[in-house]
């Protein structure tokens, strides 16, 4: 069979797993059967091997300087997604007796809150539900108790397309943030924050990895009862080798990481993500046959979601665009729709060849 | 840069990530930039697309077929590895005032133990630890308790090198085991066993996925007060698809299964795992030049761990061997000598090679 090659590609709009930079996966191909000079596939290799260690520490040291992550916070590749996070998140930050304000803006947010109610007392300190979720509330309609443990937020919401422009003042108390699907496509203040978390499938590298940024003195709050595997403190001890990391994803995500410092790093990557997100929401707001559904002060950069006049035209689309190559239009299952998930690996000819394929669609069914 | 190839490879013994059977890895280089016919990397699809759960139910088929795991048997692709497993077991299985008993053979047992103790009441059924961990106890040497919610075994002991050669006689407790290191070396009766769990990176693919195989029954023991992610029955329900699993590492063990159903499944492994690990006890046996640390009747067919007469002369053994081609024999840091690891994919001429090198080292050695 011959190996599969650049050309055989399509454009992939699939809201994550996502795409990756090609470069990263070409890397990967050649090197797969034996990492060069060590004679054994990265996914052969021992975890506490020197090699391993080296890809490892290349990642975190290329996190910390696309983000400037200070000092004084520990960079974690663990495993379980956002998902564990939801659980891992509360168990370690949310004390006996305290309690933690939650801003409810989609049905990522809505899971957190879920999990972090089975652990101890959460604040509603907002939400869009009762919009469907179609915007990010302002600060003034926040409600947030003095005291909290901490404040959660979900920095881009991947199923309705929001995301928050600007970030909360919450004074003293730390800001923890589910940044899974809007991580680096930006300029990133990490001091602003006390926890950042994400998985991986959207914004870094493949699924099975979840990227953990935390303030080392928030660690103290892990104590020894948590299951080991849950204790952010153990997995920052041991500097993410408390156990057998996913090798291969983290390796990835390395690749993905030195690929968007080439690109010129975090600014480079929010002047090309505004670029792409202003040429679909033009093509949205251009005529009236397209519909944007979250509020415009709120529309996200990642997730481009709309929708057409009728349920059998938004079903026309996503047949029409996949068979043109265009792949992953169909939004979530949960509120119907198009969404184009754009993240930072989506090439610019690909937002192209959507907003041309738009433009014709209209002009068939329009 | 060119595409490193089957010929640039060494034999690695590693304990885990370990050595891949040679075609999965050439498959996968094959596809890696577009699975054919879909235009897409593996990594990139959406882990809700027809295509990936075309991977995973094959993978879950070949397991079924493997091992004939009964239909009242669910079979889930986890995250975390054993080490989150030595909490979820006692979290879903062990219900208020009841107790487990565990056996202690060995480090990994130590560590299963310790996690279970921070949820329930833990009966040490049975421990090694007074000899090193050097043999697996005899059936007589168990204390297990009436009406225990299971009882836990560590089927091969991967740091000591023991094997549990027959499963003790549990009655209607159901039997739970940590399989990571022996799982499919060999037939395995799964209606012996309640649970079964293990970290894909030694026998069944890479890192970052974790093989569960669980009688439907004990589901009903999952309550809705577990975070979501720890708890078995969610998974289930969700054929392993309640949130975004490591999709590449499914793939890879789904294409590791392929193989060994080509190699003649369990059946031939067991007769190749028994001729390798064979030659090698003999080699160890031969002179008393090397020395076996575990008890010959609980030797392990998969991790062959032995000794020399002074350290100097196994620092010099890791470092000629390695030399030669001969790569992670170190034993593990906490018990010394050296370890060969040759689990289903690490070729017979790979252990062809260690005996020469191992006559040849005694020859200038001894």
């Amino acid at each position: 069979m011959p190996t599969t090659s650049a050309t055989t590609r399509i454009h992939n709009f699939s809201a994550g797993p996502a795409v990756l930079p090609l470069p990263v996966l070409e890397e990967a191909q050649r090197e797969l059967l034996a990492l060069p000079g060590v004679g054994m596939s990265v996914m052969e290799i021992s975890h506490r091997s020197k090699t391993f260690e080296d890809i490892l520490s290349r990642a975190v040291e290329d996190i910390r300087a696309l983000a400037h992550v200070p000092d004084s916070y520990k960079v974690l590749m663990l495993q379980g997604g956002a998902s564990l996070q939801f659980s891992m998140v509360p168990m370690n930050l949310l004390g006996p007796g305290a309690a933690a304000d939650y801003v409810d803006t989609g049905s990522w947010a809505d899971k957190a809150i879920k999990e972090a109610r089975k652990v101890g007392t959460v604040n509603l300190a907002g939400s869009t539900k009762a919009e469907k979720y179609s915007r990010i509330p302002a600060e003034r309609e926040l409600t947030l108790t003095p005291g909290a443990a901490y404040v959660h937020i979900t920095t881009n919401n991947t199923i309705e397309g929001t995301q928050w422009t600007a970030l909360p003042e919450v004074g003293g108390v730390p800001l923890v943030a589910d940044a899974s699907s809007d991580i680096f496509h930006a300029p990133l203040d990490v001091s602003r924050f006390g926890l950042i978390y994400a998985g991986a499938q959207k914004n870094l590298g493949p699924s099975g990895v979840t990227l953990v940024i935390v303030r080392e003195d928030l660690l103290a709050r892990s104590t020894d009862v948590l299951p080991v595997m849950m204790n952010y403190r153990v997995h920052a001890e041991n500097n993410s080798l408390y156990n057998t990391p996913n090798t291969f994803g983290i390796y990835i995500l390395g690749l993905t990481m030195k690929w968007l410092r080439s690109q010129g790093g975090l600014p480079a990557m929010a002047r090309v993500n505004q670029r792409k997100a202003a040429k679909l929401y033009a093509e949205i707001d251009r005529t009236g046959f397209y519909r944007g559904t979250a509020q415009p002060e709120s529309r996200s950069l990642m997730n481009v979601t709309f929708r057409l006049a009728t349920e059998e035209l938004e079903k026309l689309f996503v047949k029409e665009s996949t068979a043109a190559g265009l792949d992953g239009l169909k939004g979530h299952r949960s509120v119907g729709g198009m969404r184009a998930s754009i993240y930072n690996a989506f090439p610019e000819e690909g937002v192209d060849a959507l907003v041309d394929f738009m433009r014709e669609f209209e002009r068939k069914h329009g």
